[in-house]
């Protein structure tokens, strides 16, 4: 089986170290509009051959596209167009309902597995790519009833090659889950790490003093904008309603605080202490 | 030298493990106003022996005081009342205003050295210490003048000795520093992690599809109320004044996205990103 990676960055990138490893195909060829990414991805060995999108699409018996969702958008169609019925697309991004809506009565459709591997790191490039990323994460599959069944099981095998906990789940429930536990967290963090290089001018005291508990919570701060761009616009209505509520929370915090309000405050803490229960 | 800990949690716990491994101080005694808190530091070898307040007073030469800010500030007059010209009182609090201040006048002023040692971890108690917490991290002395040579130079030396970097600073820039670089930091997690178990009444979900980068951001909204309340409230005029700024950097986000302002927005995030310049 021969696997044709669109877009050779982080997710693309540590798939195909991933999927090599564990033998999920015998050939991985890749495209990337970045010449330098593409170069880099078969230099360090992440594919076997940099072909054209075109020659790609033409070879491939299953079709990663790991690219920007605002790129994917403009490219799924246009992936189905030109794929044989043998062959699956599958796409990894971040926001799924937009994507589904723009190929729903496409008649490929049913070629095509709206997924999600919930996995990734503040980096990117093809250099970026880790052995092991997916392993233990949710891989979701959107909206698996509109997707061949013979095209669902070559993308969940896929995900289970990679260690994934395979989820099926609807593509508009997807956009608010991943609202709440990812896109919010990013917003968060670029607005603290703006929030502080506007104050500490002198970045020494930033570097001096930054403790864990920042480098943590600013982490997502250093995460891309091609990517993180696209997603908060296609994940608009989500992204805003999750917003609001958060800025309601911090609201109360800050009454609490110009309060002097301890009971209040104690309070808002050990309701947040809650998550201890999940996220271990 | 006897060194005596009152407040055996995380930080007073850490600091025993590592004065004690690189022998600064031939005998660990402390208290606790929590018993567990005090058997547990004695039965897992963290202090020698568990005093009263009083005789740990009387026998320590020098006194880390480490217990929750609203505790110190009532505790600290205290103990300079009770030692005598050779004693040294160091405390490891995350504010320093106000503590200085309630002793600015206190005629054993001098012996007491204000003292802030910048780590942590998201848990507490005595089972949450752990060898190693300092290295590396940022050991300050606050109002070095007001202190007697002699104590700054001891307690300077524990610092060292705990490998860290150590770094001398007016109270008063020591709580607007940390404002911004700590305190909001456990703000705006704890406001994610009340946010997110809002929405997901269904645990499940959080943790099904809680990605790495979530668990980063929320990691310090499992931190303890009774630390916590206190710092926000000692160091209220500043943390209020950070969340202002915060809020603001939010409504900049809400508006890009409302406004599909792609241009604001790529902007917003590579500003962010300039913080990769200073954390690694």
């Amino acid at each position: 089986m021969t696997i044709g990676i669109i877009g050779l960055g982080l997710i693309g990138g540590s798939m195909a170290i991933d999927l090599r490893r564990n033998k999920f195909a015998d050939r991985f060829i890749g495209c990337d509009n970045i010449e330098l990414n593409a170069l880099t991805a078969q230099r360090i060995g992440l594919v076997d051959e940099i072909v054209s999108y075109d020659e790609l699409i033409k070879q491939s018996d299953l079709i990663i596209i790991s690219v920007p969702v605002s790129a994917a958008l403009k490219m799924l169609s246009d992936v189905l167009d030109k794929i044989n019925d043998n062959q699956v697309v599958t796409d990894v991004c971040s926001t799924k309902e937009k994507l589904n809506d723009s190929v729903h009565y496409h008649p490929k459709r049913r070629n095509y597995v709206a997924s999600h591997p919930m996995a990734g790191t503040e980096f990117n490039g093809p250099w970026a790519a880790i052995p092991n990323l997916f392993a233990g994460r949710a891989g979701i599959i959107c909206n698996a009833e509109d997707s061949d069944y013979k095209a669902v099981e070559l993308v969940r095998r896929m995900y289970d090659c990679l260690n994934m906990r395979i989820i099926y789940m609807r593509a508009a429930h997807h956009d608010v889950h991943t609202a709440y536990v990812s896109h919010i967290s990013h917003v968060i963090s670029f607005a603290l790490a703006l929030t502080v290089l506007d104050k500490e001018k002198n970045e020494k005291n930033i570097f001096d003093l930054a403790s864990g508990g920042f480098a943590s919570t600013a982490r997502l701060s250093k995460s891309n904008a091609d990517m993180w761009t696209p997603i908060f616009l296609q994940n608009k209505e989500n992204v805003l309603s999750v917003l609001d509520s958060y800025m309601d929370k911090l609201q109360q915090f800050k009454t609490a605080i110009q309060e002097h309000d301890e009971v209040a405050l104690r309070h808002l803490i050990e309701e947040a202490n809650r998550i201890k229960r999940i996220l271990r």
